[in-house]
């Protein structure tokens, strides 16, 4: 299969992936989660990989204002058909170098202790979970983080300055 | 009733406030739109009205990072014992203060078409729909915007370098 292109998110691309969003999530309703604001006021670190005009997956994320040299990577989601081609390595690494050029120097994002492959991916990805209670794996978290019952794993990863983007990683 | 005090958004507000959230909206589920992160990562535009160490109100709002003169509203509360003070005005009014000294020039807002309430508060506060549909009430709308079937009512204002804070709102 031909590599997806990656770009930075456009309002645009709001419409199909919200479309699709929950069928990704094999029918889990998330679009809750992810208002079109995002596509809209966070476009310099939020991307698209796209092949041939569909959207094969996508990153949202920002700087955080209270704390400037952090980034928070919000939303991730690829495309089941698109799921063996490293997709999310590819964007979790664009999105390293846009924060970092940007002054970041700490990654963070946060999932569900249910969610064991995405706790999986974060570790591949050299992201360190905090926390003092245990997921079911042993994994650390955050009991009630997201509300009472919505406990959370924190994940944090620093970036440098010298990560470059490598292999077809488009430049910011 | 003594008048509540205004101040920042800390994460500490966000398990009291997220405790109550659907029940400050008649039981409509909202906890989703409303995760933790915005009380982390967007403190310096986000504001919390205390009264006695209670929550009267809040309002989540922060700076576009596509468009750094622009400023965006994404979600204001007020606690229903506290719906004739005009809370929700002076947490406007303090955002609008703080996001000027920011360098913004407009700011944005989304609301549901059936949320009249909401659309004539925003018509108060001096904002303007945009849109090409129109409401029941004949209010410009975007049909679709937030999904399929998801139609909003864009609101914009614009704020100027010299609104000041006045009457009681806490200098940012």
């Amino acid at each position: 299969m031909d590599q997806p292109n990656f770009r930075h998110a456009e309002p645009s691309d709001y419409q199909p992936i919200i479309a699709v969003l929950d069928a990704w999530w094999g029918g889990r309703h998330m679009a809750d989660m992810l208002p079109k604001l995002f596509f809209v006021h966070f476009r310099s670190t939020s991307f698209v990989a796209e092949h041939k005009g569909e959207i094969a997956g996508f990153l949202i994320g920002f700087v955080s204002q209270t704390f400037p040299d952090e980034a928070y990577i919000h939303f991730v989601g690829v495309n089941p058909e698109f799921r063996t081609l490293g997709l999310a390595r590819r964007l979790y690494e664009q999105f390293f170098v846009s924060v970092s050029a940007l002054g970041c120097r700490t990654v963070r994002c946060v999932t569900s202790p249910v969610n064991t492959e995405s706790i999986r991916f974060h570790q591949r990805m050299g992201f360190q979970p905090e926390g003092s209670a245990r997921t079911a794996d042993g994994v650390p978290m955050v009991l009630d983080y997201d509300g009472k019952g919505e406990d959370r794993v924190l994940f944090t990863r620093q970036v440098t300055p010298v990560q470059r983007a490598t292999n077809g990683l488009f430049k910011a």
